[in-house]
């Protein structure tokens, strides 16, 4: 692998859309070739899951929830992201393996360690070189949830769904600090932007001095 | 579980629906109150599921093939299996986890280590009472198949495919021999019948027995 693959993660409402858009325009003013991706989806066979993961009409139990996951993120990799950074690009994925710990295991209680088994499975030793998660006050992340108009399955949860998924997030970064920057998105939006224009910044000088360019 | 669980299994072309319907014709006229049903597919998320599988259109790779199969299962054993044998229902289902077994691992190559692990954790120690496993010859299999006008995704597979599938069918069969029966289906179809008869008196006799009835 030679490209760099970076992760934004987050409880809805963290603003991830917001600043997505930022990376890609700083991304692209720095020169650095990169495909934006997410999940669940991100392949056709993959935004067909997404479609079923979030629609309030199916009710999948943990386990179906948790196993759905993985299988479009199997897709997920085999077909975008390992070809992608195989070919030195860089690869920027909204979610990934990080939300499977905070929503199915830290929400749903499925056990880590099976959540830990099927990322071994699917990834191999691929981990993100750098994963962002956007952090903001439950009572914020509710308010903007509570103004989407058609609110998808896990939009509905209760609030205390919301507090263990956020806990859990905020766990794995504390787990993992060398690769994880937390980044409190309910400030000003110029200074958010200017945290996150450091760390890729960061991400670009690594990237670099292990290409040796 | 005081229900009874049977699962019908064998390569494409063995001649599953045609006995299905007989064993449906033979549980009715003893009185066993037997829930039919499918794998892929058995809930309305599994079903939709099954679409996915099946479709040419995409091309999962093995291990999303896997994990989407289990993903139905996982849901097919929460919302109908086990209730239904909960209920003191039999369960006759048309594949289970051998075909995943079969296809997956003898067909694709996915390491049987894994497909125990998810085995045992969507399914923890449910197994089937009773395995039939209709067996032909690939010839025979393969003719059949032929025979379809549209053609699934596996269906479309060569016949080495189904060669490796099908050796093993009978190499599960012969590791657990008492709760798998084989049954050769390129006999006359009464010859067939007679056994499936006698099979499913065994499982009578033995239900009967279990429940101190």
């Amino acid at each position: 692998m030679s490209g760099f693959f970076i992760t934004l993660d987050g409880i809805d409402g963290a603003g991830k859309s917001t600043h997505l858009a930022f990376m890609q325009t700083w991304l692209e003013e720095h020169g650095v070739d990169a495909m934006f991706t997410r999940e669940p989806g991100g392949t056709p066979l993959g935004e067909n899951l997404r479609g079923l993961l979030l629609d309030p009409a199916y009710q999948p139990c943990a386990d179906t929830e948790t196993l759905l996951m993985f299988a479009a993120r199997a897709q997920h990799l085999h077909e975008v992201i390992r070809p992608a950074l195989a070919d030195n690009r860089w690869v920027v994925s909204d979610r990934f393996t990080d939300a499977t710990f905070a929503y199915q295991c830290g929400g749903r209680g499925i056990a880590a360690e099976k959540i830990a088994l099927l990322e071994n499975w699917v990834q191999d030793d691929l981990r993100p070189d750098m994963t962002i998660i956007l952090d903001v006050p439950l009572e914020v992340s509710l308010a903007r949830i509570e103004k989407s108009r058609d609110k998808d399955r896990f939009e509905q949860e209760p609030a205390d769904f919301f507090t263990r998924v956020r806990a859990a997030y905020l766990q794995r970064a504390a787990e993992h600090p060398q690769r994880y920057a937390v980044v409190r998105s309910d400030r000003e939006l110029e200074a958010v932007k200017h945290d996150i224009a450091a760390i890729l910044s960061g991400c670009l000088n690594t990237w670099r001095t292990r290409s040796g360019a």
